[in-house]
């Protein structure tokens, strides 16, 4: 059957892959919602989107939905909002008697996880997240490989994606709002790398400035350095003479980890498992959320010395 | 000389037009503004731009420049904001030291031409504005082709943008900051009917609905029935079948205007006219927005008659 | 026991008569919401009081509370948003398991009130207006002398209170957002004058200006003919001279009602009969809400002649 | 001459006292702005202001005033917006060729004076700021007394007025918008000390908490010790019995100067001198400006020590 979805954020950078997998599955979006109203966008992919600007009138139609013929009414609420308010809009969806699908990172805190799990069990609704690399077939490839391994992996994790001073600017380069770098970019990659190679055992944080982070982290099976960067002075050169603006590297034992190619279409591979009942839950999400959680109160190394 | 430009309303739709035309003009952007931050776009066109959400902090930032190296000083404020800004942006371009390039409508009323053309004289500085359709090639041939008629011209403007419920809630769908469709999408064909077909003698609205507007304007050389609409019922059913949503039709005297191609790239066309000292001044488009004022303010025939 | 309360818009205009009357009713006010940040009010009244501009984290904290100890709860959310917003802000009330105390009018539409009612059923939350003139002495008098009348009174409403023109271009002013003076000013004397004189039989608008509307009202018991005002000049002369701005006029078959005292502290009578379990309640507050809707969709006879 | 003002920030804390500063000394208001739109106070001093919630459409009313007739220019724009964007507000007031009278401080930073000194000199207005102390009986008193002073006197400058938690998580929490408790509320006393005994020698911070802050400075002619805190916890006890909510002391050599009276009309007396011709410039500006940036920028010795 053919569902309903509701979208916040869908001004936003992520709302277009969002609009395309509720598209790709066969799916319909009856209502947006974002306090910028420059949604040219949704015309893309859909024509018959009720869109407001502010919060409480979207409420007030999903709610009308809610009460109207049962095909109307809003089954998923896919939340690409500003992180710090994913559990907010995540309260929202069940309470509305939706499930929520919500862009990662799922919540900033652990225990918000707690109060959500809650209102699933009061209102029988589902919370789903969009951990993507899980679906990345090189990346499920790797978690194969290890499935067995009983030894600690040396992992090097470098991720460059540059971005101009925008960044530290935004909504993303509010600690409070985004959780900075290790949250809002570093959680893909800490989420993998803890699916495949197990709970975590220590970890540090190395250097922590708002556009370059880097620590090490020991799971069971892998001891890890990584980096993460927004500078284009991080770039590796052949990627600034071929004009590239995103390096990513993952080494596992020396021996790189090739993932360049398979990222397209991911999340409407992440819609087609929710929808299919395999969708990732707040217990999947909640290693990667405390791991980035603890990486964020720590004193960097380099500040603790001096 | 490479020109430093700054721009307002970064975030929106028209936006990455300026960008792209800065970029191939060889000049450089070196400062933005939105209270939207979601504007990784710029990172497409330019890395070293200093981003503001708020104006104020912006005007800080300008201010700075202009009192320090020659060289780093903003030439050009572009503005993109929503329409009803635009006066109040282009007085702050004047105010500190820059011209203006403004989209259009470049002011909602005519008398706010005034007061910017004051400033202007105040200032030593201009104002341009995107009258892009002027450097279609196949406008420009149009125009050549009237330019010793002495006859008023049988012409039949149809244009249909199929645009979703969103842009009623939009900016766009108030009439006080977009100033409708009207203003906001009639202003193109307008300018281009009265740059080729001479005065407004005579002006009528007939429908004035919120997503459709229609009505009879009478210039020295033509006789036009025009219509505009958002709505997707009133395309064509050859467009609904090809899946497209925008249909564009001027005919005069009967005859097919072919215009479909050649829109790309206008944007840049204006940067080169308005670098190379040929741009289009307040005095240019003070006709049309002279026009869509008066059509604005008429009672539509059908709300009349009932 | 002592009850908690939340409040939401409480940098407004009428968010001090609340915290008075949830202090002079020995309760607690807990946690505090509005975009404005001017609310330094809050010290008059409460210290230790949660305050936040966005309602996301205002949802957070109250959800935080609800899962904490049972005395920290929040039992009642006061709600002094605009207008428009009362709804929704109902709803988040309920769904959190706090009654509503809502500010007149409880909504801006007769359908509204569905949703929100069966929601109280859901979960067993109550929302409550504030009707205050039901409490005062005078009217309540009012009230028992026409208590079984059996013919139709000659009543005169007319009622001025001068505003400058920010009202008409705040919140206020926007019909779409407080319902215009009909709603905004008139749903107290219309709710009034229906629990005095019975249910609507036929309603008129004469004027319907933003600044001044009058018209016709007939009930049960009741010819009323009504005008309401913002305008400084429909304030009787008299007035004028004494420097006083606001002009309240009820007559009944030509005699003069009192009521000129007796206004202060009715926010805290309404807080003592809702805490003792007498509040007005959603089917007390349809019919005005009813009528003022019906009266704001006419056109008015003025313009419908011409 | 009558003068006419406009204000920005008028729904904020400050801005009464300007309201009846500008009544008091027999002008008018004609303009204010603030985003937000509870601005019925106006109604107690001005009937005839218009009002705008965007800086843009006040920008534009000031302007067409400024085209108009002679009688309606704006003379003077009174400035009590946050701290930081007191300068580009500055610069609004004068481009638009008015004086501009700014609440304290009068910039966040010692260099945004550079940049207002040269738009004084470009325009030829003037930018006049509040430092009401200078003006309160007792402390001109104490500078008389003073005057000749050869040598450094002792003086202990404890400063509590509680706030609630709010105070915190609004603009005045803020570093960047207000610049903390040293700048939003020291600024006060350290112009005023500094106007007595002169210019600064050394400084020092002791505590840099959020909500309280201390440390030493020495002017010419004093040793200062002070403190400043928004706690409730430090007033003294006696305060707290008698429901008191501030204390102010400073004693200078041991001995209290008595300073609890003669606040009230300050604000009035500052207009008064500036309308006068006598009003505090940017220079008077600078020194405090100058420290409390200064003080800003030091890490805390107890913050140094661990």
């Amino acid at each position: 059957m053919t569902k309903n979805f509701a979208i916040t954020g869908v001004a936003g950078y992520v709302a277009p892959r969002h609009l395309q997998a509720i598209k790709d599955t066969g799916n319909r979006l009856v209502a947006a919602v974002d306090p910028h109203d420059s949604v040219g966008i949704l015309d893309k992919y859909f024509f018959d989107v009720a869109y407001f600007k502010e919060f409480e009138r979207f409420d007030r139609h999903i709610e009308k939905l809610r009460r109207g013929p049962e095909e109307n009414r809003v089954h998923f609420v896919t939340i690409c909002s500003p992180n710090y308010l994913h559990d907010a809009h995540i309260r929202f969806a069940l309470r509305v008697g939706a499930d929520a699908l919500c862009e990662k990172p799922l919540v900033l805190n652990p225990w918000n996880c707690d109060g959500i799990k809650e209102i699933e069990q009061e209102t029988g609704k589902r919370v789903y997240t969009v951990l993507q690399l899980r679906l990345h077939p090189a990346i499920k490839a790797l978690k194969e490989r290890f499935a067995k391994t009983t030894r600690k992996h040396e992992v090097n994790l470098n991720y460059v994606t540059a971005r101009g001073k925008w960044y530290l600017y935004s909504w993303k380069g509010s600690a409070e709002q985004s959780g900075g770098l290790i949250t809002n970019i570093g959680i893909h990659f800490f989420d993998m790398l803890i699916w495949i190679f197990g709970k975590v055992q220590h970890s540090e944080v190395h250097v922590a400035e708002p556009g370059r982070t880097s620590g090490y982290v020991e799971l069971e099976h892998a001891k890890i350095k990584w980096r993460l960067s927004i500078s284009r002075d991080d770039l590796p050169e052949e990627c600034v003479k071929q004009g590239q603006t995103t390096f990513r590297s993952v080494t596992v034992d020396g021996e790189k980890v090739e993932f360049s190619e398979g990222f397209t279409n991911l999340h409407t591979r992440v819609y087609e498992e929710t929808l299919a009942g395999r969708g990732f839950g707040i217990d999947d999400a909640l290693p990667s959320i405390q791991l980035v959680h603890d990486l964020r109160r720590m004193t960097p190394a380099h500040e603790r010395d001096r």
